[in-house]
């Protein structure tokens, strides 16, 4: 099945305590359809870049099999352009520049051809252009939405309107916390399915992930990383793989939803291994499958005798 | 196969956003030999108290078949008493008041014939009292010891060499950053097992636990809990669920350690249940095992396909 993928393409800048790039291929939508693609050859990519936009960039797109029927190349604008610096233990960064540029009229047009797309993935963006993309929409099987502290802050009562509409939301336990001011994150989860959403992701970082839906509760573990490179992008992959997962497959059973957080969470840990997206243009399907093994290996509870 | 437990023997005053209880049985002692005691049949208590301890709690000891001939009442003193407030996100308690009483001068004689206990568990002490009960014993199959960040920053040299004796260390997650100066969780716990210990537990609370040991690596989930009403003795039932299982077995290899940190977090989520060891007294085999194929429920990853 299909899954449109709504978000940023853009350039980064990026310091880690590992290195540096001045310029690399970024932003949320980039890596969901990155990491999609590996998991169903029908990803659909609705963004907008500038003039600057690199035909290597696009190339790379295509040989990932993504459709960019909905990517647009505005002329008159350059592409969004973020950099940063990671902090010493990688959980907290400094911005040092943004740039809008095209991104601050972002405004996507779903052509009529992607309209009936089954899975929709709405990456981190302003919630009001979330909801409009959705809107456009004929009837997806599910929609799946992440967001940031930004939004919940800045725009709580539009976020909470698109968070009404949606199918599956994907977020980490600070923003849980802060969306539902509750601390507990199993009373914060109930909050966040009352307000919508029947599917729920709460993704903890070197803790792993947890996915709360009607018919259970999983919780996912992390792989014992000790090289993260870069981590920019780790949740757009995780995302990515989900919703590739399930596009693949079609299936929404509960047991279905764990295999694709495990497959998330894999796209996710082979992200940081390197800078930008870049461990995206190395990877084989032997190697995913054989990192899903690692997980349920080191997770694996023997029966009780 | 026998299990030594040495450690506090107390009275704790507690205070939770739950409730308050002004008296009630504590100590780290306590807590692993009645969670152990419902996992093996040969639990053994060395502690002293003092001549306030009441008969009733004698005889709780005692009705868990807890052997006691280690277990002293010193007649010229008060048994070791904690007060302590734990605050709303219950991660962080104030201590309200310590009487060392009893406590001060315990220097725990291990009686002839317990010698030979094949497990032996050092509860949180001072690391050369811990050093000393293991000097006393004659070859144990595994010893056990916990500690906390007290003895990390008051008595690094002591607990260091106590740490290069000991089997197995179980440690909380800023402890074992502290005791390493290592953020990175995974080599952190290189550098504690290069210090002396083979095998390894790291407890996250809320995010389960990790175990490393030389044939591997596992990462336990902990149970999505809603309603904590008192933390006091989580860890040292943890200790007490994972000694009582290897004591239970004696088994050492990676999956019966993998098991043994399913009980420990079993016996950790039943102890927060309720104030003080309270829930201890209303435990059955049924309820444990029960709760074990939770733990596995909730973290069972499908096969991809």
């Amino acid at each position: 099945m299909s899954v449109l993928v709504v978000g940023s393409v853009a350039y980064d800048g990026i310091e880690t305590p590992s290195g540096k790039v001045d310029r690399t291929l970024g932003g949320s939508a980039t890596y969901i359809s990155l990491a999609s693609s590996y998991l169903t050859d029908a990803v659909r990519l609705v963004a907008t870049v500038g003039k600057d936009f690199a035909q290597e960039d696009i190339d790379l797109f295509k040989r990932h099999g993504i459709n960019l029927d909905g990517f647009k190349v505005d002329e008159n604008e350059r592409t969004f352009f973020w950099r940063g610096r990671y902090h010493e233990d990688l959980n907290t960064r400094d911005t040092l520049e943004t740039q809008l540029n095209v991104i601050e009229k972002f405004d996507p047009v779903v052509p009529d051809s992607l309209k009936g797309s089954r899975y929709v993935c709405l990456g981190n963006l302003d919630p009001v252009i979330q909801k409009k993309v959705l809107d456009q929409m004929t009837t997806p099987q599910l929609s799946i939405c992440d967001t940031m502290n930004f939004w919940i802050e800045g725009m709580n009562k539009e976020l909470k309107e698109t968070i009404s509409k949606i199918d599956c939301l994907i977020i980490n336990d600070s923003e849980a916390r802060e969306l539902t001011g509750e601390n507990n994150l199993i009373e914060a989860a109930d909050k966040i399915r009352e307000m919508g959403p029947s599917i729920l992701i709460i993704k903890k970082g070197e803790h792993g992930a947890m996915l709360f839906s009607d018919d259970g509760f999983f919780t996912a573990p992390a792989l014992p990383l000790t090289e993260i490179k870069d981590p920019t992008g780790a949740g757009d992959s995780f995302l990515g793989g989900f919703a590739g997962w399930l596009s693949k497959t079609d299936d929404l059973s509960h047991a279905n939803l764990r295999r694709a957080v495990i497959y998330g969470s894999v796209m996710a840990s082979f992200c940081v291994e390197d800078f930008g997206p870049m461990r995206f243009d190395q990877l084989s399907p032997y190697k995913i499958s054989e990192r899903y093994d690692e997980f349920r290996k080191i997770a694996e509870i023997p029966s009780s005798s």
